[in-house]
């Protein structure tokens, strides 16, 4: 066993603190001076609530942070530095030195600093405080969609939804596809860069967290509007597509993964039509998907899903209590 | 039950958003704009580890940004700003409106704003990322210690100590005695406001939280200095002068306590001799008792204590693994 301080030089400290950082790792706080507006989040993984017990460390580091990014790139913000609180039954070598290789990984591809952090004792749990910069103005808010505005969401929706369903024992995969979503839950890609460049034609984003319905309808509240869904537009993660899957579910059964599953950490963001080439310009230079899944409407519309023509009915969304 | 969002609203939204806030609690991320430096840190309180099952949640509330504002006291930091992450086995009203109580209590006497944060299902659990400001310049970090220095401590030792003792059923105190160490260990009192004064006469400090003995080596690896303590001149906590104390811990084991029992958070910090008469004014004006236990001596004197006019021997300090 290693002692605490041994621990956080061994595998956290070291790496580059970044521009703006004038003191990193090791005294009483870190240092910054941005002389940009920031961002700031925070976002906790707790073991048997976020991931399953026996989850690889190296895609826990990776992800702890990706979800903080992901929160970042919903405000259109920069990915700069971090805080990290671990909290761990045991320091295991080996589990640090993986979870170390995922997180920094992440970092190194986001050119993200980590600036501070402790660790203690006690059932395995992840905090990551992240922070960005942000250009006044060019800032994505979830209060700012309007009627007419087309709703898109980036890459696929329900892979995580359908990974949690299987690691709960609800259906059986094969452990090639179980595997292959189980690395696409938490290896996240960063929408960080694509988000930025969004900014440009676009100001109203909030990340898929909690499942798309909860997400949008926060964007709805916040914005004073009214939705329409086009189900039969949601983009599907591309492994419901195989026969394994499309023999366990059902069309409606994977739309509602897609709508409900949570933890999908893509974007999803209202855009005026006028801007739809811009949009396309942008998808293709950054190789982002983005698909067009329905239109903002006025409040006094309300919250409607569609799917082929018929309007469907709605259930409450995901709540964590 | 409530729903997470629900309950974040409920509990800890619609306070002061703070000057420097451009977006506080709701959306994907705070915004915060502030010209001066930053300091960050983050810290952790876990159930079991940090404190007992059943701890009051008000004090915890309290304690959980009290040991976050001792980092940014420790390096002389005003508290501006805070993210809460929360996890909970279950969202009960009572506890979160206590919990709430604390925290904001402490907030508000700091003029602290909650900006973020997020809640989650699991083993309780509380990080708090606590931001300040600071002047350039007007930094109280780990390696300015120079021999010669005086070594000093703010208010007094090993009460926390005495009641985790106390606590884990190592010795049985009275339930007045008991009950009047669980309100301390808990609300800790703001060394910040101090701490922010004391910069300009003095610039190596840390605060006590693994323990004086454990700390102090901090500053003396940081400074690369030595240190020599002068152990009948620590300021035990005023309850080890009651004779149920005496009577249970022996004058070595109050001093133990004292030297390695953690959880203090006061300040500990080496001052230039020539600084003496005004850290006594500074001391009387803002009422904070402040002691000297020793002083810093060459790399090559070592960490020594001494007792009476003799040399002891130690034994390591405290590590969470």
């Amino acid at each position: 066993m290693l002692g605490e301080f041994a621990l956080i030089a061994k595998y956290f400290a070291g790496h580059d603190t970044g521009k703006g950082v004038r003191l990193g790792v090791g005294d009483d706080c870190a240092l910054l001076h941005s002389k940009a507006p920031l961002a700031l989040t925070t976002d906790t993984l707790v073991e048997g609530s976020h991931f399953f017990a026996g989850t690889r460390a190296d895609f826990l580091g990776w992800r702890a942070l990706a979800v903080n990014i992901s929160d970042l790139a919903a405000m259109g913000a920069k990915p700069r530095y971090f805080l990290l609180s671990l909290t761990l039954p045991e320091a295991k070598k080996a589990w640090l030195k993986a979870f170390a290789k995922g997180l920094f990984a992440l970092a190194r591809q986001e050119k993200m600093a980590l600036i501070g952090g402790n660790t203690s004792k006690g059932p395995l749990s992840i905090t990551i405080t992240a922070i960005g910069s942000i250009k006044p103005q060019r800032v994505l808010l979830r209060n700012a969609a309007k009627p007419g505005d087309d709703i898109y969401v980036t890459g696929s929706l329900g892979g995580a939804g359908l990974y949690v369903k299987a690691g709960q024992g609800e259906l059986k995969l094969s452990s090639e596809l179980f595997n292959e979503l189980y690395a696409q839950s938490f290896l996240l890609p960063s929408r960080a860069r694509f988000a930025r460049k969004l900014t440009r034609i676009c100001n109203c984003a909030i990340d898929i967290s909690d499942g798309l319905t909860g997400d949008l309808r926060h964007i709805c509240r916040e914005s004073k509007v009214g939705a329409q869904l086009i189900l039969e537009n949601l983009p599907l993660n591309p492994c419901f597509a195989l026969p394994e899957v499309t023999e366990l579910l059902s069309r409606e059964a994977r739309i509602d993964t897609a709508l409900y599953g949570g933890c999908d950490y893509e974007l999803l963001f209202t855009l005026a039509p006028a801007q739809r080439a811009a949009l396309q310009q942008l998808a293709c230079k950054l190789q982002v998907p983005v698909t067009k899944i329905g239109t903002i409407t006025p409040l006094s519309d309300g919250f409607n899903f569609m799917l082929d023509g018929r309007r469907q009915i709605l259930r409450p969304s995901f709540e964590h209590f």
